[in-house]
């Protein structure tokens, strides 16, 4: 990104280096998505704007396979998405259960208590999913008025199965909310089937959109919830009774929409739809396998056990004697590569190889593997030249063969 | 904005209609801008886009004329920039004074109460603008901790001058927060040189940036403030204090930065001080003159008095016997060109035509008066064809002498 000194009055134009996006967002976003953020822009109250409002809630319900009328893209990013949900239907002194497996999990407490909810968290150690049982004697004790849980835990690569969950909640009088930020469009998310009551997710994982805006979608129970509130959501620039008004037939004015972004998101939701979903989640699953039998070659673990590891994010252990920056940093300067290191307490010990969305491919499975080969030999790590790489080629094959016998 | 029908496989993509954008707001944006929105992104703890985000804190603290180190956007609309500012400043139990001439001080109480502040109002009627004299009463009488004013009113095109009711505020021991939503980067504003602690804006103004992002600045009582609460932030997606440490020399992970705003604001801001300040209030100036010539022509009077037009927001009455929407919807259909209706108070009675940033162009202006006249001619108002056009052109021809003259 070369340009003048700050003070000049001719300021060069931006010039983002080309990066491989395969940390823990943002994804790669698709040349028709990037096209749609560069055209010029309606007004929000444009009939073509709303128009486009309707198709996108439309497309949404589709990827979220709902059909809750609320379901729409709140104008920040996941985490905005996180404190829409939890401020809309928490009051204060109301009773939420939070799952804590990781570093969102945590920061629903924080965005809860915040709120003036009392919370109880229970807490698995980071890598580890929750397990009904122990969720089911929580609510039990508690009786919380919703119980927060995340689907694809960002941070350690675990998937959490729901559906169970969500079934216990509502035989205890609860509300579920889920965080789908990494899960929505790379693995199957059922919000009707499952039951699901509330529901946020971030535009820069598996969409491939870049970051900004958080959709979100609120079921039946929900919406009585926070139709039946005694105080005012404590968020202006989040509350669902007011922003419901413009992306309803109202089309009452709230606040400007990002409209750039919001292009962004139609594009991307219609790239989702025209693949299909089900071919979208066995793509993330191929791409996923090949990696897995790439690193394994290189003799890499996985933070998740077997059976919980998100096919989108691969939290992966850092071999015993390398260190986390220089290996990150390397890949960065050498190939433009951008992996993520570990969070919270997987600081300095995981890395997060993301194959989200648009980055989920091939090339990049491939490329990967043999940069991080490359900087894992130089560093005087033992491993099979060529081994990874081929690994991974020897899975793609038997995937297209499986496909063609079957 | 042609497309398949919704369960189709194959989805067209978004092709939105060529706008001018002579509303409130989005203003058109610059090609240089639009580009930045379309390219590829960098992960949001790349150097390459950190140095991106110190640099947009340098031409940030330029365009708004201050030093303070905590200024930087806030991942949101100009609303989110307002509640921000608000919830960040008041802990619950803190007396705030608003004044409200409009519909944006209005949003500030509500925001404000939602916060836990106890606010007092002071109004006036939409189109006028406060005195500092009863200011100063209202200061004596509440004593606040914090008086939150707006320095240009979206909703009335009203200007308020804020130096003198800033010293006042300092005076009783207060902080005082401004809105310049509209203002920033239209007509001069000093956050420094008239004492500004807290300031919020938006992008899809007077910078000519999509929306999405609101510039804030906290200065050195605003931030012991906030560093003195005895409460966490309300909101844990705007709480300063965490994400002063993402802006700051820490890069301590807050919440993915949308990384195309960020690109764009970072370019309209280099266009902004390219241009330079003083030649772009000139600019403003010189297109609303002109404006307003050919209104005068058509014997339309503004609401806000002589000595409170905002150049870059001309809210003018609609004239006797013409219907708002029918005139508003004959624009958009026939020309493409979006003005603003009247709100709040304003609602049908006034129309709100935007020349900012980019938008503030004399063909603009040229085109929306020769349209504006047509309809109206058409309607059966009596006016003189080509005139509206023709006084645009003197006022225009005018300053040209003017500029030569000095």
């Amino acid at each position: 990104m070369a340009h003048h000194a700050a003070d000049s009055t001719h300021l060069a134009p931006l010039a983002p280096s080309t990066r491989t996006l395969l940390g823990p967002g943002p994804s790669e976003v698709p040349p028709r998505v990037l096209a749609a953020m560069g055209y010029p822009l309606l007004g929000h109250l444009d009939p073509e704007f709303v128009a486009l409002m309707d198709e996108t809630q439309t497309f949404l319900r589709r990827v979220m396979r709902t059909t809750n009328p609320l379901t729409l893209a709140v104008s920040g990013t996941g985490s905005a998405g996180m404190e829409a949900v939890v401020v809309n239907l928490i009051e204060p002194g109301d009773k939420m259960l939070v799952c804590v497996n990781g570093v969102f999990g945590g920061r629903m407490v924080d965005v809860a208590e915040r709120a003036g909810a009392v919370v109880t968290a229970i807490e698995r150690p980071y890598g580890e999913a929750f397990d009904p049982e122990e969720v089911r004697t929580a609510l039990k004790q508690v009786q919380p008025k919703v119980v927060g849980i995340v689907h694809a835990e960002t941070s350690t690569g675990v998937l959490q199965p729901v559906e169970e969950i969500a079934k216990l909640a509502h035989e205890h009088g609860a509300l579920i909310a889920l965080d789908t930020v990494t899960s929505l469009a790379g693995v199957p998310v059922e919000i009707d089937a499952w039951g699901i009551d509330a529901v946020y997710s971030g535009t820069q994982k598996c969409l491939s959109c870049p970051p900004g805006l958080a959709p979100v979608s609120f079921g039946p129970r929900a919406v009585e919830t926070i139709q039946k509130r005694t105080h005012k959501v404590q968020s202006w620039y989040l509350d669902m009774t007011m922003i419901m008004r413009y992306w309803g037939s109202d089309r009452f004015y709230h606040h400007t929409a990002p409209i750039s972004m919001n292009y962004a998101l139609r594009e991307s939701l219609a790239l989702v739809l025209e693949e299909g979903l089900e071919v979208r989640f066995a793509r993330h699953l191929r791409n996923h396998l090949a990696l897995k039998a790439g690193l394994k070659a290189l003799g890499i673990a996985y933070v998740p056990a077997e059976g919980f590891q998100l096919p989108q994010l691969n939290c992966i252990r850092i071999p015993e004697g390398i260190e986390d920056v220089p290996v990150r940093k390397r890949l960065l300067e050498q190939w433009g590569i951008e992996i993520g290191g570990g969070l919270g307490a997987l600081k300095g010990k995981a890395w997060r190889i993301g194959l989200m969305g648009h980055s989920s491919r091939p090339a990049n499975v491939t490329l990967v593997l043999a940069a991080l080969e490359t900087c894992l030999r130089d560093l005087g790590y033992a491993c099979q030249p060529g081994a990874a790489v081929a690994a991974a080629a020897d899975s793609y094959r038997l995937a297209a063969e499986s496909v063609a016998v079957s």
